[in-house]
């Protein structure tokens, strides 16, 4: 059954390949030529890293991005590309990829960065974990450390404040919990102490990454592409970086609301998202031009317009533009994995696979040991922020097209995303199920028992709908909504103490959280529903007003009747 | 006021500009500043095009892409790009846009007709309305021609099969039916006899223009870029063309339930869209190959899953998509027109303008006065048709880009949008409203009055879904759902002799349609609003099931109550 079912799409991706690649061949103008090919590999692209993140998330419980990763590894430059004509490498450039394949994987990096800066209210979230806070900043700096020795160590960067060695330092620190929260959702840990620390510590780790590579970008830019730079600039040079950072945060949080007015002038929401990404747009090229990434000027837009009242509409309306173009970025990064040489830097990726793995458990671990954890669950939560993903790869992609890191550096990347999602999830089901009696803190409020709400919709679509609607609520009510993984209908909503998870299940929402919060989280619910059940007929209809006719509703163990009111 | 809400898009557009010239200047890796030039220029584009587009839509009361365009010819090279240093012609190619800028707008292109293409279902649709046909056939027929004719005429083409007058021909032949939809719209006359059949016409007549577009550029491409075909072998080349044409439709319908069932094993919505985003791209690749160009080949994957039941989810996920991009796809045209070399075509401009219009006038018009309408009712027919707008722009990019036409050409079929736009809304106006009494047919049914429902919910958002919801009920039905012009929340639903208007204003939905089909539309109105309000609460939530319990429900001159059910 399972292989009948993988058996369509693989066809359909060796079909599109195969075509494309057949279709590749022939002239035409120049710039038709070039545009057909963009064409034919765009659709390869699609398709092959569509069924790839299927197989990944369907069969192996993997996040999607490894899928598309994987398909960009399989059909790019360095492995089939060349038989299948499709792909090769660009002459004269020594890229594995033409600049207009590029060019459009660059702008769906700078939406992914938009978005998850419109989802990160920092301010807001910092209030509400202080062991959060500790544990983000341990790991990150831990791993920084870490990841800068064992490049240098191993010979892959000839000092410890030369390029390579400062990228191996910042691709160790950006931890993607998405993997974690489905595990930690499947078995309704999310809301465990060690769930709301290990999913707080991942937002501070997300903005210190991307603080940290804003420094090591503005490092290498100013040392030259390979040189070292003397330890005595490195204070001034940070100082710098990280004072752009705020300087362009500070005003973005100050000109929030102003833009935010602007934007409204637009009329439309779509209107709105598409000028709100065109200035996302226009800071990631002035970020690049101050000596920082594209990426860092993108996540500080998002981050500026995060708390406006709109921040959840443009998230809505660019998502499905992320979702649709983002593959085709981790993709092209897929293809700039050479496997073969790779091989030589085999032992060297396993060794800093490994001590980036230590660096999260120790960094991480070590500041929840010192406030409320008891070890097992100071090793869950370390374990809990190991997994890379999506900004690993994207500090990589800045590396290596800044010409700051070789293909060398980068596979290493790569080999350590892969191999600590891949084997997180292991040590956490072993660390939560065999011991799953066993707490991770001794406080009380691990006693208290959950209560959880669900609402069987008619279809998907209403559920997706409702789901929405509810997010958005509990952001006007200055909530901190966190989407967990870009792949998962999941979210966590925080506010002081108040921790509630939100799922999506085909038709189905449920709202799980403590007793303590039932009543408001009930509230939001009802409000939501009542937002979509509240239809005022104006005219017509045709439904004589006779009492008690009724239009719709069944149920469940409970049932509501819409009745008509004369 | 209007000045001062004129003023912050104003000033965002220049302080966009201004800031992306001037980080455009200074150095780089040569692909790091080509990705930084790129980035910038679609930051650009994007502020400029939509303000563009809510000008001409709030205040000028014409379609977005007059404005998306307009704000192309106003930033692009030939204007103020220059000055602004962001938009400079790309020295060597000749072409003022950069590649990887010309591949973004490519892809938008190709998925504005792929989305086009989904939406029309011409087998159903054909059944429906023989004058509808009559008039779109016979419109292109003679807008061709005169086009051909008047290209020859005044020197712009060395002969009646050179690929200047081909193209000239075939620019003339779509009808883009947008502002006629709202201007109809706006006076209640959607469901009158000529407004059905100028939107069954304009159906036909996309349909048509791109079998045209299929047959010139396959002339084009035989005869080399300049030469001239005999006359002899034109049969032979448009047998090919068409038979491409039609096997690769007649091979997507067949195969189109079995695409489906592949896409369907992607699991999620999104993944599927995204997948048939792929095959659209493969296809519009495939055709550019086959001699035929690349929009043709999404529009056939459009068409050939249009009847599929997905179809309406694929739209509605790409959509935004469109709605984000597109608006970079019309301005990088506007980029194309050079205002310089526009004052020499400009009174061949205004002649061709003048017979495109009269082409549309006779040729729509004739079929309808030799069926059922009398002369007022054709006139106004023919003057419903002759906005040109997208698809036209769409076909003379591919000329420009093909380099089968020249900038003059362009410039020609630029002029002749802009002008049909601005003046068939006038002269419909004039013919509608002086004469409102006088009916355009001879036939009963313009007797019936119309019956209208409006719903008001709680917001635009849930008034929006629910408008997805309705239409996807109705083509659920097997209607053919209309979206009439790509800015406006307007759709016609056809099947048989059943015409039903379905809107959205703000947070209000309505649904309007004659005596006979209003049970009907109330069938589904009241389904797809049982969908949004039947609930059933699986656990929790809190409701004590007393009996008579209210959740939600107020009212206007009806009420509906939600009760709970013990």
């Amino acid at each position: 059954m399972r292989r009948t079912r993988w058996l369509p799409g693989t066809v359909l991706v060796f079909l599109t390949c195969g075509l494309s690649a057949m279709a590749g061949e022939g002239g035409g103008s120049e710039l038709g030529e070039r545009m057909t090919q963009l064409v034919l590999q765009l659709a390869a692209i699609l398709v092959a890293a569509r069924l790839g993140a299927h197989v990944c998330r369907r069969y192996l419980h993997i996040p999607d991005v490894l899928g598309e990763l994987g398909a960009g590894i399989l059909i790019g430059p360095h492995l089939l590309g060349p038989y299948l004509g499709l792909f090769e490498s660009v002459s004269g450039t020594g890229f594995p990829v033409s600049v207009e394949l590029y060019g459009i994987a660059t702008v769906a990096s700078i939406l992914l960065l938009y978005l998850a800066g419109l989802e990160t209210d920092i301010g807001m979230f910092l209030r509400y974990s202080v062991t959060g806070t500790l544990v983000g900043v341990g790991g990150v700096l831990v791993s920084f450390v870490l990841g800068d020795v064992v490049a240098v160590w191993t010979g892959l960067s000839s000092g410890y404040a030369a390029p390579p060695a400062l990228f191996l330092g910042a691709i160790s620190t950006a931890t993607s919990v998405g993997i974690t929260a489905r595990v930690l959702s499947q078995r309704g840990k999310l809301d465990s102490p060690e769930g709301v620390t290990i999913l707080a510590g991942a937002v501070v780790d997300d903005v210190l990454g991307i603080v940290v590579l804003a420094v090591v970008v503005g490092m290498c830019r100013l040392s030259g592409h390979a040189g070292e730079v003397h330890w005595g600039h490195i204070a001034g040079i940070a100082g710098k970086a990280i004072g752009f950072w705020a300087i362009c945060t500070g005003l973005g949080i100050l000109l929030a609301k102003r833009i935010s007015k602007v934007l409204e002038m637009f009329g439309s929401r779509q209107a709105m998202a598409t000028v709100s990404f065109g200035l996302a747009l226009l800071l990631a090229g002035l970020a690049e031009k101050a000596n920082l990434a594209m990426i860092i000027g993108a996540y500080i837009m998002g981050l500026s317009l995060s708390r406006v009242d709109a921040a959840h509409e443009l998230r809505h309306r660019l998502q499905p533009v992320c979702d649709t173009l983002v593959g085709v970025f981790f993709a092209v990064m897929g293809m700039m994995v050479n496997l073969g040489e790779m091989r030589s830097v085999l032992l060297i990726g396993l060794l800093y696979t490994a001590v980036g793995m230590g660096a999260k458990i120790v960094g991480c671990g070590l500041p929840a040991l010192l406030t409320r954890f008891r070890p097992l669950g100071a090793l869950r939560i370390g374990v809990g922020m190991l997994p890379r993903g999506e900004v690993t790869l994207l500090m990589a992609g800045v590396g290596l097209a800044g010409g700051f890191i070789g293909q060398d550096v980068f596979g290493v990347a790569v080999m350590m995303t892969l191999l600590s999602t891949l084997l997180a999830p292991l040590a956490m089901i072993k660390l939560f199920d065999e011991r799953s009696g066993v707490r991770g803190t001794d406080e009380d409020r691990e006693g208290t028992t959950n209560r959880s709400t669900s609402l069987a919709l008619p279809n998907a679509e209403v559920a997706e709908f409702l789901l929405q609607s509810v997010c958005r609520m509990f952001a006007q009510e200055d909530c901190y909504v966190h989407q967990l993984g870009r792949d998962e209908d999941l979210y966590q909503v925080r506010k002081d103490d108040l921790i509630i998870s939100v799922q999506r299940e085909g038709s189905k929402v449920s709202l799980t959280c403590g007793e303590d919060d039932y009543e408001f989280a009930r509230l939001i619910l009802l409000e939501a529903l009542a937002n979509l059940i509240t239809v005022v007929v104006e005219s017509g209809l045709g439904v004589k007003p006779a009492a008690g006719e009724q239009v719709g509703g069944e149920g469940g163990d409970l049932r509501f009747q819409i009745t008509v009111i004369p």
